[in-house]
């Protein structure tokens, strides 16, 4: 058991919590204009000990294998001081946590955690005591700090996770993630002005619940041959989940800012809040798009449009067995990329960033440099040949 | 009223603001080149408190709420030691200034202002009253730094700001503005060779005035039908501007620079005749780009362009049909990158930043990462979409 | 003999060496999860002193004259301390190296090197002992540093080449090398399922190899204008060989791991089968790609194909002139660029860079600045007649 | 008179002087493979005092003005210690210089010079005596301070010429020159197979004299209307103008030589040398790239040449009228841009560097935040009106 690498990595956590405590520190209690909800969290995520084989040749010589993370092989057992949220280990559903999706994997929400206090030097003594107990070990594949601050001036939450992964390979690599939410509504004038509108956007979104309901039973499922009326159907179900949505935010942010400001030193958690808020706002993004595209409908009867819609579905059958080449090349193009610099170059370093980084190729927006780098002899023949079959089949 | 921030920010601003005066204190007085005509003057902007509403579940913790600065929530009565003028508040008027468009908003013309000395030690000590009776406060959104520099050699004047803005979210963000102009005209004997150049262009444009005028009165409105006479009448007119300002320019810097020579210790005001001076050089630019199209009305006998132009008119109804129908996808993909990516992606922050993000995703000058950073699952899908469809378009 | 800047090199290298020693003092020992495997090599290249000839002018004042190097110009003799591997020459069989591709040029895999010790002490005190008896020195053309470390989480070996090259032209240009390879397989029981694959393998190779082989005979060498056929036998062919290296590779390794185990305080010379493991995995992912084309073979019935291969065989000699005449002036283009920018741009610094820059070109990825830095004159009439040249052949 | 700035100036001079002394200190005595020749010289020029006019209003507090470097203001009369190289001017002749182009402006090959001594002490004596009798002063336009090195192992001299300008705006804008330059030929054995090489070429060259003089005197002026045999003509006169220059480097290089070798403490003037080497070599390669070219005379009797020409000799006259066309809006928008972005963004800064950004922006290189940022208004729509404008014209 090598007490070197583990004081090390704590004295480096240490040095980096010291450094957010410091940063919010004048943050949480000063702070410029944020105010800091609860205390922060820290929490970790072990691997079992021997979760992976030793070759029999080297089994004298190392003790213990730590295995990549995956959520089967995670640590579940206490260690250290045993009693203590620190020491015990707490399911995903105790901690009512969620995955989180970091730069090598994806975590499970559960694991050791505990919550700082609120002044600094009450905190300092709890990271004192977790480093002179040895919380972070060999085993230990990633540690996470999230709290969250609210600015009144521009009345937004803001919730922060500080990520720091743990490789198997050894070293450390730290990541963020800032959520920036607008949870409390209704808190000015203007809001009100809002209110109004939505209650209008629900009165029509209604209505059309109704209309295509009365639709859909006149034409059954001849209905959904024509691709307007099946976005129609696509746009009034995402507005629903949206106004859903909407009403249990606000009932939960209530739930959860009683409960904050009755017990201050509590962690609380709007990261789950803050996340569903995320996805609430894409989905917004996707539907205003539908909503867009539905313009077409309407505008869709002058002759370009006609024309263009018969030449396409002339030349569908030839421009569909041209993609299906085209995709099959692609494809082995990007395969290729992938086994031969995909341990070296970071744009190649999956197959989906592979395909990504072959459109940019087609792009302009390159580095050729790094693929002369990692393969002196096949890189400049892949990009060659690559570059000559795409202009070929483009031009 | 917190204490800890505001000395901090005042020690920021004083560290900030000695270096810049260690800098002109060569600058101005030794001054490699250049001489610092009057003093420098500094001026801030404020909000009022509870220009924001606080929600009630925060009222006790959060006691006051200064908003993002808009002209009609600017704090306007005086503060600290109530008389001078860094305490009492100036309107646009009284400081004849005019509003700066900033990193983050448009600011009034009006504000707090003090007025620096002319050697170091005394500014250092106007400096040091300002910090100890707390200028700055959490109030304060933005802070300016004017001052001009003359440079004999080249005969030019550079007019100086250096803002810092203080957004509502906290923290700082500095930027500055240099305009270098010529305002001084007839110095050398060069100069006496422009003035007759000056002379013999207001002859021809008088000419070209009344001969405007005459075809004016024979066509009458039919004349603006064609395209090259608006272009006739719109060089014209730009011409008799410049011409005007050109008169404007060289009285207001006499006037000025007469008052300077007469008091040294206050605050030039170049600003506004910089200001102005910009915009006539960009109007003069414009003006002589429509000009250099003017050549087009002498060569389009040919018969290239009456093939081209009649080619074009045929198709224009098509063209026109595809291009609204491309607009609309365009800017449905533009309002699709805003909602899922303005929070995150700097290129994509504003409506109007989105267009041109999407013309430059064309052209290939395009960072792919930071896309896949803000939405893992939405961008790369936004992109690859979007670059179909632009190609499936254009080729 | 300059004392000077041998000692300032040997300082130099220390220096390096030291950090690398820190980096790998924690790295071997303790390593956060690596072993180092056996100890790390260092190894030199000289040339001999008058390799090159001083002209009659300077023969006074040169006393020494060391060329480029190449293998034959390699200094051979013994040197220093007579006896002991760091000063007696040792050709690449002795060594059982091979050749290295550095920066500059290719350097041969025997030269003068020594094995450094297990504890850091040792080290120390060995390359203490190199640098007083000046082991590097105007001759040294390249050292090399070569260790390999184990990481058993995750069953991969890290084979790392650090290479410090020193031009005749002075300075040095440090640069590395890292292979990071799986040797050991068959340790977990994932491996064994895929085994059981390559088993399967094996079986569907050997049925091709008989099914060719019976093709083969029949058709004889009519079988061999086909393309598709062509490409069936290199798939075998290649699939055969990387099967024979799959067991070499099992053989040697054990072989390596079993005398290392003997003794761990020798150098354990990984970097060969480092080197073929790349090979192998570059063979792979061609071979695959030819696998994936063959794809072709089974749905090139349809008629967008044929339709698309008779345009193609129609317009064939056409485009054959055409591709000649672009490809004359194509050179003559990299050859004016090698000629031109040759010795300031770093993109045509060789006849084969300049080639692939120059596609660049075409793709927007470009350096303009630095090819109008090198020649103000030549650069942009270069880049202007290129331009144009490439897009009025391609459009 | 400021003694201020100046003795700033000294200083900082004094500093880059102290660093390259430094540099070459280890460069020229101990080199790490290269000789320093002769010693280095140090070179400034001057501009008169009063050499602009400053206005009337400014007369009282601006004493002096110097006007930026042009060759007609330059001063020319002894300052300081009147005796002494440093202190009087010497022309251009006198030095034997040739003028240089600096980053502003280009310079006479005149001025005030002083030639450093062998020793680092005494250089650092004679440039501490320049510096306490203000050698720099206001007037000061330009050092330069210029050096050669050789390399014997590579056979390769090296001509440095480090420059340090001083706007008339203040400020001090450093650069360097570096030629390298194979002087001596015939050192090595190799060297004499391309004596031989050289002689063959000389026959050759000399047999074409002959025979296009033959063909000149048949064919009269009618020779000339072939485009290959002007060709021809410019490639033997660029042929015969080589080998005249490769003969007068060869007996100038060894005269400089020689004297260098006798007073090895005087400036050893190769900068002529390397600049016509310079000239030399891109005159071969331009050269090398016509001859190329020929080849097409070879082999253009084939079919697919003679189609295209007729197609191009059909549709000349169209395309030159759209050429015409594209070029009057081309160079239309360059004027724009040079105005507007002009004094902010570099790549506008000269009427020349507007085409080329143009060029870049059609390839799609280009940094659009820079024009955002220097018109927020007029920036984005020369953008847009720019792009839209050739994408129409090129598709």
């Amino acid at each position: 058991y090598a007490q070197g690498p583990l004081l090390d990595n704590l004295y480096w956590t240490k040095w980096y919590n010291n450094e957010s405590l410091a940063a919010h520190g004048t943050q949480s209690y000063i702070c410029y204009e944020n105010l800091l909800l609860g205390v922060p969290r820290m929490r970790q995520l072990k691997v079992k000990n021997n979760s992976c084989v030793v070759h029999e040749d080297f089994k004298e010589e190392i003790s213990g294998c730590y295995d990549v993370y995956s959520e089967d092989k995670e640590e579940r057992v206490s260690f250290g001081l045993i009693n203590g949220t620190p020491w015990r280990y707490h399911s995903e559903e105790e901690l009512s946590g969620s995955s989180h999706w970091g730069r090598l994997t994806s975590y499970s929400g559960g694991g050791y955690y505990i919550d700082l206090k609120l002044t600094r030097e009450e905190s300092a003594e709890v990271l004192q005591a977790l480093k002179e107990n040895l919380w972070l070990d060999r085993g230990t594949r990633v540690v996470f700090i999230d709290f969250t601050v609210y600015n009144a001036n521009i009345n937004l939450f803001c919730v922060l996770r500080l990520v720091v992964e743990f490789p198997a390979t050894g070293g450390a690599i730290p990541s963020w993630q800032i959520r920036t939410v607008k949870l409390i509504r209704y808190a000015s004038a203007w809001d009100f002005f809002i209110v109004a509108c939505e209650t209008v956007f629900c009165v029509f979104i209604f209505y059309y619940v109704v209309e295509e309901i009365l639709e859909l039973r006149i034409h059954k499922f001849q209905y959904f041959t024509s691709i307007w009326n099946i976005l129609d159907v696509a746009v009034i179900l995402l507005s629903i989940v949206a106004i859903g949505f909407h009403i249990f935010r606000t009932i939960e942010v209530n739930r959860l800012l009683g409960e904050l400001l009755k017990h201050p030193d509590t962690y609380a958690d709007f990261e789950f809040l803050a996340f569903w808020q995320t996805q609430y706002n894409n989905m917004n993004a996707v539907n205003l798009f539908f909503a867009w595209i539905k313009i077409f409908k309407y505008i869709s009867f002058n002759k370009t449009m006609t024309q263009l819609s018969s030449t396409l579905a002339r030349c569908a059958k030839d421009i569909l067995g041209f993609a299906i080449m085209f995709f099959i090349v692609f494809f082995a193009y990007a395969q290729l990329g992938y086994l031969l610099f995909g341990t070296q170059v970071e744009n190649f370093s999956t197959f989906v960033k592979c395909i990504f980084t072959q459109f940019r190729i087609i792009l302009g927006d390159f580095d050729y440099n790094s693929i002369d780098n990692a393969n002196r002899v096949l890189g400049p023949i892949y990009f060659v040949t690559y570059v000559f079959f795409v202009f070929f089949v483009l031009l």
